[in-house]
């Protein structure tokens, strides 16, 4: 195994690996409940700024800028712990959110299930 | 709001939005712990697969090909739910791990919190 990789895998750095379009991918979970409340994407800008400010901050892919999530709704997520994957190209920020997190107003983006050919919703 | 964008947030068809890649993003949780366990990327041959055999599949993006999780460890992930995402272009994986989801023997590739500009092992 390549030395940077045993350092990216095992090692105290934090050596965020972005993809081809400058992203990691971001599962936004709730410190509560451990719903998977979103999933979205950070670029080097976006990170920064949810560590700087403590709010999750994203980079849209549809509209090519930075983020808030919240900005315009006010339901914003509080970042309390963000963890690192093996190879350091994604990432789990464990959040407190002030309201809904799906901008359909549903509690998380996940309210369906496939069944079939079909969707579902999640009752639970 | 355009037809299409209300048929694939409040309707009952599933419409998987692969992206430029041809990818949808997965995310795995465990079903008892509810830990999220690994991300990984499905083309419509790897979503295809987990519906047909219920053990989850993925492309390789550096390795270009479909893999089964568990192909050559035995670490597969048995197929419990799989639910999708307000625009389809995500989806959680809702999993029976048979094993270590992470190729480091890890039970979850997020073995690891940011802290400051370091990284600290995740003890929970």
């Amino acid at each position: 195994m390549r030395q940077e990789q045993i350092e990216r895998e095992a090692g105290a750095a934090f050596m965020p690996k972005f993809d081809g379009q400058g992203l990691l991918t971001a599962v936004v979970v709730a410190a509560g409940t451990r719903d998977v409340l979103m999933v979205a994407f950070m670029d080097a800008a976006a990170l920064e700024k949810t560590k700087e400010t403590g709010f999750a901050h994203f980079h849209s892919r549809s509209r090519g800028r930075l983020w808030m999530k919240g900005e315009t709704s006010g339901h914003v997520l509080k970042v309390l712990e963000i963890r690192v994957d093996c190879d350091q190209d994604a990432l789990v920020l464990i959040c407190e959110p002030h309201g809904p997190a799906c901008h359909t107003g549903a509690i998380s983006c996940f309210y369906r299930r496939l069944e079939g050919e079909g969707l579902r919703p999640v009752s639970d």
